[in-house]
């Protein structure tokens, strides 16, 4: 179940379990009418919790939980601060420090699956835009155009003149620079990639996970420790297909081009088409579909 | 952005704007040095609030919200359904009634994305298991064991003996039947489709979302609705890979057999051999490999 280093625990004597991003397990394998045992690497996914805490002079720390999500083990502070961007909850002055639980009262094994975000400034942010998912009570009804309507509260449409311009043939190169590019993936074949590049197909940074979402947060978590945010002069590539959630984390990232391997659902089509952002799909081969933003594609 | 039928609103002139499972969008093709402007058939993506109503005698309604889910429109009751069911909220005999909404309040095109529920019973359940994604407060940590431990609360482990075999040969069919079952995907190619078939592979049930998840809820909130949970005697085909979260709804509904035409993820594996599920992945032409409860299948 664990691959990778296996840190000393400095207040105890015995290893700790630190996941890896792939786990290794036997498998039975039937190919026609032949059987055989070997054994096969997956990708792990773990949960992963991450916490916020401020410090308040002369006071005890404030914490809260904010989320619990499923990932694959890696990068996972690059995770913790892009999910806060990501939810506006967390703007990139505003990180004091990352690290993994040292809570004497958090097993061992859960140790490197919870990650502790402290903020600067005195007290927790309010966090209305996680709450999200389970509402506590709604009035108004949702849908796609309220999801946008949302949406521009927090992020302006991205500038439609002056910015970047793409060619068909860097963006015919961009799945495959991806692919090679993905080291668990071709072990397990089972994990998403998102992958930064320049605007004439430079590879920036890659991050792979189980979960499409994950692998963008860890992209946008590393601009922004490395204090590159916003990304206006980039193009993001992702393996899979896009939906509302990978634009919106685009968009709050300031990407102004994502391409995808497949397709688009309609609200992703909807977001970019609002807010300005260039979306890509079905890149295969010397092929792709515009699905929005043209104008930053060279003739 | 709208298909499917328009509806009348009976308290309304003016009809509903109903969302359907496909849009067409008109996009921009390029391929190699050609490029052509045409329609495209999309996935629709558009969010469904589930909310939970009881009515006490001589008290007004408790309402709640307990989820926003993003989906492909169709299927809606089942898919609250067996949200509600896989999530421990609601057993088969606890439904009532399933509606759209009809408050006056709601704007008309949200109506179409918000479901009621209305329990039998005169109090709303606890939802301790909704918060796992915005905890409010967590000491002990996660950890993969602690997710199965938590499962474990809820689900015993499957029977090893006594329940179904199936063959290699009807495996070897399951990816193209469900695949020539898919409506959706056909038209747009993104859509994940989650299918349930007899041991000698005939298609019980078919159902397609943008959202993996919602088409394996979909599907055993069907099952739900028409009686026929536990699924004992069934096998769950799944368009793309296995992680933890289809895990546990299989083994909600009691689907002993899931079968996937790509990878599991570390945790999943752990799930089906935890509880006694068999778990097979990379089912493509005439092969496969089997993760976990190789007795169910034949040699």
């Amino acid at each position: 179940m664990t691959a990778g280093p296996l840190p000393r625990d400095p207040r105890d004597a015995q290893a700790l379990r630190r996941p890896g991003p792939i786990s290794r397990v036997r498998i039975r394998e039937v190919t026609g009418g032949a059987v055989r045992e070997r054994r096969d690497d997956l990708a792990t996914e773990e949960p992963l919790e991450i916490r916020l805490t401020v410090t308040a002079p002369g006071a005890p720390p404030s914490r809260r939980t904010v989320a619990v999500t499923m990932r694959t083990p890696g990068h996972d502070f690059e995770l913790a601060a892009g999910f806060l961007y990501g939810e506006g909850v967390a703007a990139p002055g505003d990180i004091a420090s990352v690290s993994y639980c040292t809570d004497e009262d958090v097993a061992p094994e859960a140790r490197y699956n919870t990650v502790t975000v402290r903020l600067r400034g005195d007290s927790l942010p309010d966090l209305p835009s996680l709450d999200r998912h389970f509402l506590t009570s709604s009035a108004c009804g949702v849908c796609g155009t309220a999801s946008l309507d949302a949406l521009r509260d927090r992020c302006a449409p991205l500038p439609v003149s002056g910015d970047l311009r793409v060619s068909p043939e860097v963006l015919y190169g961009l799945p495959d620079r991806l692919r090679h590019a993905q080291g668990v993936f071709g072990r397990t074949g089972g994990l998403h990639a998102a992958g930064l590049f320049t605007p004439d197909g430079g590879l920036v940074a890659l991050r792979e996970d189980v979960g499409r979402h994950n692998a963008v947060d860890k992209l946008t978590g590393w601009a922004m420790l490395e204090g590159r945010l916003p990304l206006t002069g980039h193009v993001l590539m992702v393996s899979g297909r896009t939906s509302y959630e990978i634009m919106q984390k685009a968009l709050t990232a300031g990407v102004p081009v994502v391409c995808a391997v497949s397709a688009p659902s309609s609200l992703a089509v909807d977001l970019a088409r609002e807010f300005g952002l260039t979306l890509v799909g079905f890149l295969r081969g010397e092929r792709f579909n515009v699905y929005a933003g043209a104008h930053r594609i060279e003739p």
